[in-house]
Formats: C-alpha cells, structure tokens, sequence
C-alpha cells in the first residue's frame, strides 16, 4: 500500500477554509529527487441512493459554483467533525428530501480525486422510506429541488449531461446492473 | 441548467498553482443573502480502460501523495492546455504502459468533485493495444508499476480497497455490466 512512498520533506499550509483546507508538500521521491505536491484536504462525504416503494430513484437538483451550472444528483452531504458516516447520511437524506430511511446499507466507497484531494465518498442505499412531518432544516445557503426518477429517465439524464457527476453515475450503473441481474 | 443560480459578487484568486488554482467566490444566494465558496479550478483529466487481447485490464499502482498511500487505478492523467481529450487519452496510455491503442473509444464522462472542484473526467476504452518500442517518457516525477488484472481480480481489489477511487470504481463495474449482458 506504500509502493513508491513520497516522504513529505516540508508542508505549507496555504489556506484554511470551510470546508477545504489547501497545502503544498515538499516530497522525497523514490529516486531521491525533489517534487511539489498541491494536496486538497476534505473532510469526506457521503451520497445515499433513495429508493421509492415504486423503484424510483429521489434525486436533488442543486446550482454548483465551481460548474456554473445545476446538476441532478443523489442526495450527499459531507461529514460533519466526528460524525460516523451513516449517521450523516441520514441526516442528509432527511435534510435534502423531507424522508427518513428504515432501512439504510452501505455499499461502497471510493476516493472522487486521488491526484490532488483526499475527498472520499460512501455511498449508502436507503429504502422503505418514510415521509417527515417536520423535517431538519438543510443547509441556509442550499437550494434543492426534489425530484423522483425512474431508472429509464436517468439513462436519459446521463445522456444530456443533467446526471454528470461521479457519484450518480455510479449510482445509476450500480441500479442498471442490478435490474439486469434481476 | 441554471436553477438556483448563484451570481459572483467578488473572486479572490487564492492560489495558482502547477495543476491546480484555487479561488474564494462571494455569491449572492436565489434568497438574495450571500455566501462563500471554495472553488479549486482542476484543467480536466482523461481515464483510459485498456484491454489485452485476452481480456484483462492494464492498471497501474502508485503513489497518491493527499491519501499518503497507493492506488491501483486505470491509467490517467490531465489535459495540458488546448490538448482534446482523445489526444490526452492516447498520450497518458503510451506513457504509463507504454502501449498504443488501435481502437480508441469514448465512454463517458463524470465531474469528480462538484462540490469544490471542476474537474471532469472523460473515460476511454482502449482495445487492440500494440507495444510500443520507444514510448514516451511518463513525467519526471511519475513512478507507476504496470499491471493486468482480470474482471475477478479487479472484483477483489475492489473488496480490498485496493482499487479504491471514483473512476476505476465505475470502470469495473461498467465492465461487470458488459460481462453481463454478454
């Protein structure tokens, strides 16, 4: 797991921010040389697939700053200081679509930006939902729209580009080779 | 695609780095409140799936400085500046295992981070691969080992957390879809 080890020499943080925090690291490489690494730290996230009782999927369509544009995605939300990541996922998923899961299985992870940022996603799926009357609040500065997709329309979606983020493309992978394998 | 737009009041450019920039937005909320964001500008980044003639997956480990640890990954690598994706792709193929690909074909492609990032990744598939004589040099400090792993192994890996980021995740399992449906 430490194949080709870079020993950090020096680290500068560079900024400390809400949510990312940026360094550069000085690094001893394998053959002795020196080389810059610009390392992106985040707490970490989590994306839930909610399932409706009629095989739908819930999906929030949100504006993304660094993309200029809105994108349908699962909902996901990132780690709060210490909180385990299923107890972030059902808040989010309560946060961002008014339902509480009964039944809430995780199913993978993985690292969104090895190159440059240690970012890592669980993905949980969330079924038998039910409906909160008096929801937690999301985020002050989230605007979501709610919307239920079925399985054919998010292929659609991929296809437009409206589904283009890494998490809800595997995600929807995820449910196609599922309904293949029946 | 512009739902909930958040129009820039002010950007401050934080960084400017050899991959990466990194800017602080002030934006003005739909609700007409303001907020921050943290935007880490990336150049793109091309994914290439190669596959041997008798069915498996060239890989390669190394290094991730950020996750301070190794990752068995897809080839990849970033655009330089004006390079087309499939240029890119055919680039990183050569240097990192030093095949060309016949057959070169565009998949897919996924923002990695929306969040906090731009980057977006394109996924090739590459087939009828030829060994090249003299490839190109991969980066100076690029240290990679080269690997053909099977749809079973990469199962495993995955298990293992080997294979562990958002790009050869979805690979794999596009892969699996593909096996399935025969």
């Amino acid at each position: 797991m430490n194949k080709f080890e870079e020993k950090t020499i020096h680290s500068q943080e560079i900024f400390n921010g809400k949510i990312i925090k940026l360094q550069v690291d000085e690094v001893k490489l394998p053959n002795g040389k020196m080389a810059k690494r610009e390392i992106v730290k985040h707490p970490g996230a989590v994306g839930i697939i909610p399932i409706t009782s009629d095989g739908k999927i819930l999906m929030v369509e949100q504006f993304r700053k660094p993309l200029e544009r809105s994108l349908l995605e699962i909902p996901a939300g990132k780690l709060e200081q210490g909180e385990e990541p299923d107890i972030t996922a059902a808040r989010e998923l309560e946060e961002e679509t008014g339902f509480r899961a009964n039944q809430l299985d995780y199913l993978t992870s993985f690292y969104t930006a090895p190159g440059f940022s240690d970012e890592v996603i669980h993905l949980y799926i969330a079924t038998d939902l039910e409906k909160v009357e008096n929801p937690l609040p999301g985020d002050e500065d989230e605007f979501v729209d709610l919307l239920e997709v079925d399985l054919e329309s998010a292929a659609t979606f991929v296809d437009e580009k409206r589904i283009y983020d890494a998490k809800t493309a595997y995600a929807v992978l995820y449910l196609q080779m599922k309904k293949v394998l029946g």
